[in-house]
C-alpha cells in the first residue's frame, strides 16, 4: 500500500466510506469474498471504476478471486484512518449540534466526542449525548489541556469565523464544518469537509428540474 | 441559454450553489460586476474553472466587462430552478427532521416545506417550525391531495425502504436523502441527492490522518 495517498483525486477518497459501508453489510451477509463485478452490481457502479478506486491504494483483489471481504473493509479502514482515534469537540449546541451528537455513531468512524460548547447560557449544564454541554468561554483552557483534533462547526456564519480564528490559535485545524462560512478561503494549512445542506438542496432543486435521463 | 443541461456534469452543477452564495454576498457589497479573475479569487478557485462552469450554460461573461453581479446571480437561479416552488415533505421529525425544519430558509432556496411526518405518536401534533408533526398513516392521502415534490428523508436506514415504496407509488420521486438507505440502487426514475453524514466524518478523518499538502 502506497502511504503517501496525497496524489489520491478527492472524489476517489469520498467514494472510499461507502465502499466501506457495503463491505460491512456484505460481511453481516457472511460474504466472504466477491468479484469487483458483483461488487459493482451491489452498489449500481461500475466493476472498472472499484478497481481504478482501489487500484490508487494498491489493489487488493486478485484475478479469478476477487476481493477477500473481511481483508478489504480492514484495508480501507486503514486508509481512511478509522483504526486511530480522533477526538472531535462539537461546537454549538443547536438542532444540528445536536443532531451530530445524537445520530452519528462516532466511535464507529474512529471519532470520539469529548466536548460540545454553546455560547448560549441557558445550554450551559444540559446534557446531549452524555455531555455536559460547556461555555465556549471555557474553549481555551479545554483545548489547551485536551488537544482535540476536530472541531464540528455547528453555528451560524456570522459567528464561525472568530470561532475558527480563535480554534486554530489553539492548534486545532480540522473542521468538520456545517457553517457557510468558507473556512479554507480565509485560512491556511486546514482540513476542512463541508457540509452545506443549503447547497445539496439546491442541487436537488436542479435535479428535480431538469431530470436526468 | 441551453435548456436541455442533461450534459453537464454533476460536479459543474454542485458549484453552481456557491457561485450564487457569493454573488449574493457581492451584490450586498454593492460590486456591479466582477472579472472571473477577481471572483476566482474570492473564492479561492481559478478564474477558469469558473469560466468554464459558466460556458456550460451558455457563458454570461462578455470579455473586458466581466460578470455583471445581478444578472448572473438571476441568470443563475433560473439555471437550479430557484424560481420555481418546490414543495418538499420531511419524513421523521427526530434530530435532523428538526435541525433542517428550523435552520434551512427552504423559500430563499425555491422551496416551501408542506408537511412533516413522523410514525412516533408521541410526536403527532407537536409544532415543528410552525408545522404540526403528522402521522406517517396520513402520508398516502396527503400526497394525493397535495403532490409534494420533494421528501426530504430523516429517518433510519431500516425503515427507508418501506417509505420510499410508499412515497414513489405516491408519486413522489425528489429525494433529499439523509438516511443511509441508497435509494437509486434500489428504484430507477428517482432523483436523489444524499447527504450521508457518517461519510462525510469519514472523509474528514481520511484528510486529518493524511494532510493535503
Amino acid at each position: 500500500m502506497k502511504l503517501n495517498n496525497n496524489d489520491v483525486p478527492l472524489n476517489v477518497i469520498r467514494r472510499l466510506p461507502r465502499y466501506y459501508r457495503y463491505l460491512g453489510r456484505f460481511a453481516q451477509e457472511g460474504v466472504l469474498r466477491i468479484s469487483s463485478e458483483e461488487f459493482a452490481e451491489r452498489m449500481r457502479t461500475s466493476a472498472s471504476q472499484i478497481r481504478q478506486d482501489l487500484n490508487c491504494f494498491g489493489g487488493f483483489g486478485r484475478q479469478g478471486y476477487g476481493y477477500n471481504v473481511r481483508d478489504l473493509r480492514e484495508e480501507i479502514a486503514r486508509i481512511i484512518g478509522i483504526d486511530e482515534t480522533n477526538t472531535v469537540i462539537i461546537i454549538g449546541a443547536g438542532n444540528i449540534g445536536r443532531a451530530l451528537a445524537d445520530n452519528i455513531s462516532f466511535e464507529k468512524r474512529g471519532c470520539t466526542i469529548t466536548g460540545i460548547f454553546d455560547r448560549k447560557t441557558d445550554l450551559w449544564g444540559t446534557v446531549i449525548a452524555g455531555h455536559k454541554v460547556r461555555s465556549d468561554v471555557e474553549l481555551p483552557q479545554f483545548c489547551e489541556a485536551q488537544c482535540p483534533k476536530i472541531a464540528a462547526l455547528c453555528i451560524p456564519e456570522e459567528s464561525a469565523r472568530s470561532v475558527c480564528e480563535t480554534l486554530i490559535a489553539l492548534g486545532v485545524t480540522n473542521f468538520w464544518n456545517f457553517s457557510h462560512f468558507d473556512i479554507n478561503v480565509h485560512f491556511d494549512n486546514v482540513n476542512v469537509e463541508n457540509v452545506h445542506l443549503g447547497d445539496s438542496l439546491l442541487t436537488l432543486v436542479y435535479k428535480v428540474n431538469r431530470p436526468q435521463e
